[in-house]
């Protein structure tokens, strides 16, 4: 009975868990969908409490299973109270709200807020009970047939790795991860990386803390549960170590975050088989889902252009199976003083294919499930209320857009460039305010004359001020006239805050915006072109499209060369500032 | 026995609760305290812990209990080490810490430290010990006569929420929170963002993982344990989500910094109910909780116009009184196994009015007791020692000027903007400096002779490089004359740090200290006006008053309107850049 | 038996105190080594766990326990698994990762990563357990003498902090921490504060909570355990407080980083005694580890000039050995139900100075051992393969040099100046491209004859754009023809990325990389020489070296003095801007 203490010590650090989800998600993306992230992460452990509550737990749980497939919604938890087991009801509720929130990671930054609940409600009302109740219904059919999930390799990180999967494929990728190369038609693969390595870091400490309960909430003994602290330690430790040395070999330098996901491969792929393998089975396990992280990272990345900002595909999904599987080949009778604890041999150890067939129909079957239910809601959400946010929305990010948050950072300017560098004209993506600047082609009217009677000898310095959001696009069109040599400042400008940001109930109101600031010295010659070029990229016909500033210059110097006067601005344009 | 080790990692949890206060108080705050609230964070723990251990262990829970009311005082600590019961003593001392620490959030950012440090001492030692023995000292009077409060909703949440207010009012608002339109005569309501989201949503999940040894530390078997872990979990999801689909309702988008506070909310309110309500009341109580802090939050803000940058009475005050009046409405008789582990019935389960009554009855007398105390304590402080920090230490920030240190930050640049958009001469509190600048119309030479004899025709660029927090002034000064398109940059200028910081016993020298840098494109008529009033209103007489750049500017253009020079300066004044 | 859950619970405790260690060496390092650094402790933790397993574990607690000084490695944890005691083997394994995370702090910010894992890996296989098995492994020479060191404050604090103290003093100081006074000839200590110090107060209370398992892991019933979650919690916060008073006390103001290392300070102290002290021993030990903390920060960095960017030594090595010798002076027999549960008396309580004189045997023979091992490994990885990273990466941070991570903040932009100001040529390390300079002179042609024949009449505005790198050069260099006033601003300048950055598995591309822009307004008598100047030490010959452009100014006003032109531009070189 005492050893029950344990169960809810378990599901406390199970909870904890979606500590380390919403910091890893947070930190791994950028810092204009933080809030957004942390809503998404709060609303699958939330919505997932009330939906596993009233739907979700009788399907999974109850005594009254059908077919050894489903069980009969019933009302136990609010009819009859006292007679519930407390302890199993809270541990499994946390277990399903963890499920979901794996989801949330492949689809950040660009998912519609309501859309996420949506499906978050599904997840823990439905696709997840039934299929855990397969396996951890006594009398659900894989549990029936010997199929060995102690933790959730399947049942859990199997099923939200797919559901990342199919959402993110869904969805389609961030604005300007993925551009076309109009020379070679080639895609071209975009970094974007996360605004916080601390968090995200802290993040993961924290999941593999959480891991303890995870792994070892339903441990019935104390040796099994040093056993299952044992193999988690070790298979961590050997995900994070080779994944280490892995990308250190492959790439000259040792990559942090791929690390990071490398330690929670290492966990993912144990979960399975925590308590039925031993020190060298839990080793190689974790070295190879330190492998198999990186590999499938770069594949669904780099190959299928699958935008997964955080790695939840490779670490959840490759990794379950591949924990799944590990099974049918690691496992080992244990003996515990007098006891067995496990009568599962796998393949390496003289068990035969036995159990290895039985891990893979399972994990077949619980994939098969999930791939059809999710495949389904997310369709359906898709046509119906649509599943992906709008491109302005995700352009100015989530956080302001979908919860009125003017930033979470709110005393820090963030750099203009890390997000905006995406927006690339390059790619199949319109670019923001294309159809705006056609239209302005014809509509401004383009009067550069007071500019040509100036003095065009020698040099001028143009500063244009203008939303954050035109940085790329002007970028670019400077770019295509010869022009590079630009030097970018995130200046604060007058404007009137456009949008309805409400902050705890009081709006906020701001008359100085972040702006940026572009400065470039060029030849006279080049002026007329380059007011021009600016004027039509920047004209949406919007208050707030800025402004155009000329100032003289009397020389320039380039350091590198000596070179004085035009001749220092000309190898801007090739080289260097 | 075993059951014991329980009470002890409950401990642990409540331990880290305070990294939670810590992490949520700084987080919703800005940077510029953030070292000092987490410093008060740390004193509300330590010399809690000193005070307590010293006084306020013995009278709470001394055997010898004076008429119900109040222990003797012993040194038995001390004295009789060995036959303290060390688990009780270490769980009392760890409870007491929090209640002092909900107050910190509510008085930050503008509390003098040692004034807090002296509230601190009187709360742990004094005040929460003699209201928390009425309830939890079983010869304690509201012990003896029924009333309940399982884990704290009045004895720790009500009291600390109660002096929270208390302080927050005899503190007054922070600088520019409230200040009163020239025109109307009405208050504005400004919203000061907090620095950190990602830290402010952590310290929410620390919080939500420490109450689960909050509520169950008390438990004294495992079914019971069960049953609160699952109250506690479906009251904060409950919160959490009610609060998003009412401020999702009421403003059009789901607030996430609220949302955190309704996770928060829902505790609070299952506190005093967790053993002894069923799935359907703390749904309930959850939600209701949910709602409340909304309506709090607003309430306190913007019509009792009391600065509580946390939303700490809302979340605790509130809804601690929501949580202990809810188990005379909502408590059952709970049979696990064979017994019954409380045979209170609330109002709604049949049990009369009776339970409702001596919950009143018990929040009332710890509120009486509390709002007392605290206003004595409070008011002496204010009177002799002082309780608010000067109002230049408040602008600048009390991490430099209460504890030496440069920023909490030091490698990135607070955003000036953030911060000084609050110090608008619109409100009641005089603008830093006013009296400076009276002064300085007679003393300063406003000779600009020589300005004017410059050429007067087009336009002219005036860059202003001055303190961070004369910011808001200038502004407000440029605004009635009729100057409004400027552009404010962050940078780093020369001069001689003020102040003597040290940082970790190493005196910080620096001559690149933040300034800001205002430029302004202006019509020739109006540089004289312009540089008359920026020296008005920037004089102090001291050092780092900064100066005043003049250049030629050739030309201008508005990207919206195509229109140039002067023309394109005209739509700034009105409408925008 | 079922107490033996506590252990496991301790160990999962014990794991999370690594997330302490990374965000409090984290917090209180520079953003540009963020990632590195919770690098450094992943690998303590991963790689300590390979190496505790297959070697340190033997030779700490083998049975097979030579002349009680070592164990005879054997492989059982792969041959026979099933007879492990698992929870034993994971305890100690995650306290042995503990011990060499404590140095990683020590080793911040210059450590070649690759010579950081060879130390890494010898201190987990050799080192540590040896010493270990002196004291803990029941046939181990200092625990048959009656050496008492509960939880570790010589074992594992006192060792780190020696190999600490060592390691930084072989790697030498970063790079500016300590220069040289060119006129005096002293030494001249510059304080580098920490970039987040939320990060670092969240891993103090993260390291606080852990230690509850860390201390109590080994108890062996309840009273044991609550008397040392009591003695923990009042060494804990005496540590902080005193530590608060007396930096105050001394500096005027409570030192909030210092506060967390003095809450850190008396865990370590009261580490080796937690179990044989009583409420007043735990408290004295706490208040003398508040003082001896904020002396040895600053002894070991004023007078000793040995750069600890964390306080480790101070925190964990001279606690340690405050602890160790601690126990012989507080030690009671304190008596828990009828048994006595300890027999150890120490000086203070009528014990003689015989249990005080063999604690100061273990402590001198785990120093020495220490001393002369972690010397030759340090001597021989710095002999062989190099200990500290080189100068240029170094400057640019570790993230980028050895992980190719841009940033570990990739949406914000760190501030040049916190950084640079380190680099200056006063001290005794020569500043960057120094010999690049001095080619320099010969190599590029200084034709100012352009600059010389424009308007020499009033001022000019001279705006550089350069390598952020190059800050502090530049600032000296202008220091000594007398320009001081220059304000400096973060920018984006055009340029190609050098370096090779990858993440997760994408080629990071930028075209806009952070510079920075100083801005100078100077007499145009100076103008010659200031770009001179500029030009001599900013080149280096590579692309990036920057370009200086000069503009005209109308006029100058200094608002304190309402001087204008050439006057308002004299006081900026004796005074302020």
């Amino acid at each position: 009975m005492d050893f029950g203490i344990w169960l809810l010590i378990g599901a406390a650090l199970v909870f904890f868990m979606h500590a380390g989800f919403a910091m890893i998600e947070a930190g791994f993306t950028r810092a204009k969908n933080a809030a957004n992230i942390i809503m998404k992460t709060l609303t699958d452990l939330c919505l997932g409490t009330i939906s596993f509550t009233l739907i979700g737990f009788s399907l999974m749980c109850a005594e009254d299973y059908l077919f050894g497939v489903v069980g009969v919604p019933n009302l136990g938890i609010f009819t009859n109270f006292s007679s519930i087991n407390f302890s199993w009801f809270v541990i499994n509720l946390l277990f399903c709200a963890t499920a979901a929130t794996i989801v949330s990671g492949a689809m950040a930054e660009r998912t519609k807020f309501s859309a996420y609940c949506i499906f978050s409600i599904v997840m823990s009302a439905v696709i997840y009970p039934i299929e855990a109740g397969w396996v951890w219904n006594a009398n659900g059919w894989l549990a029936q047939m010997g199929f060995i999930d102690f933790a959730g390799s399947s049942v859990i990180h199997l099923v939200g790795g797919i559901s990342a999967f199919i959402g993110a494929f869904m969805l389609g990728p961030r604005l300007g991860k993925y551009t076309v190369d109009k020379e070679t038609g080639k895609k071209i693969v975009r970094a974007i990386p996360g605004h916080s390595l601390t968090l995200g870091a802290l993040g993961c400490f924290i999941l593999w803390f959480g891991w303890y309960g995870f792994n070892g909430a339903a441990a019935e003994n104390l040796p099994q549960l040093g056993a299952i602290f044992l193999t988690t330690t070790i298979a961590a430790a050997a995900g994070t170590m080779v994944t280490m040395l892995f990308t250190w070999f492959k790439n000259g330098k040792p990559d942090v975050s791929m690390s990071l996901n490398g330690a929670l491969a290492g966990l993912v792929a144990i979960t399975a088989g925590c308590s039925s393998v031993d020190a060298i089975g839990s080793f190689v396990i974790g070295a190879v889902a330190g492998v198999l992280v990186v590999i499938a990272v770069e594949f669904i990345d780099l190959k299928l252009h699958v935008d997964d900002p955080v790695g939840a595909v490779a670490v959840h999904g490759v990794n379950g199976l591949w924990g799944i599987l590990a099974v049918g080949l690691f496992a080992r009778p244990l003996s515990v003083g007098a006891d067995v604890i496990s009568d599962t041999v796998g393949l390496f150890y003289g068990g035969g294919f036995g159990q290895l067939g039985i891990q893979a129909v399972g994990a077949l079957a619980i994939a098969a499930w999930t791939v059809v239910t999710i495949s389904v809601v997310f369709f359906i959400i898709k046509k119906t209320h649509g599943l992906r946010a709008n491109v302005d929305d995700e352009i100015i990010g989530l956080d302001v857009t979908a919860h009125g948050l003017a930033s979470s950072y709110a005393d820090f300017l963030p750099v203009a460039n890390s997000d905006l560098q995406m927006l690339s004209s390059k790619g199949k993506e319109k670019p923001v305010g294309t159809t705006a600047v056609i239209e302005s082609e014809a509509t401004v009217p383009v009067t550069v004359a007071t500019v040509s009677s100036v003095d065009n000898s020698r040099m001028a310095k143009v500063t244009i001020i203008t939303r954050q959001s035109r940085l790329e696009t002007l970028k670019e069109a400077l770019d295509q006239i010869g022009i590079t040599g630009i030097t970018v400042t995130n200046v604060l400008g007058y404007g009137i805050q456009r949008g309805n940001q409400i902050y705890r109930g009081v709006p906020v109101e701001s008359h100085l915006l972040p702006k940026i600031q572009v400065d470039i010295v060029i030849r006279r010659e080049l002026l007329d072109r380059l007011i021009k070029t600016a004027k039509r990229v920047l004209y949406t016909g919007n208050i707030g499209d800025g402004k155009i500033f000329i100032y003289d210059v009397e020389n320039v110097i380039k350091v590198r060369t000596g070179e004085e006067g035009q001749a220092a601005l000309w190898g801007s344009v090739t080289e260097d500032k």
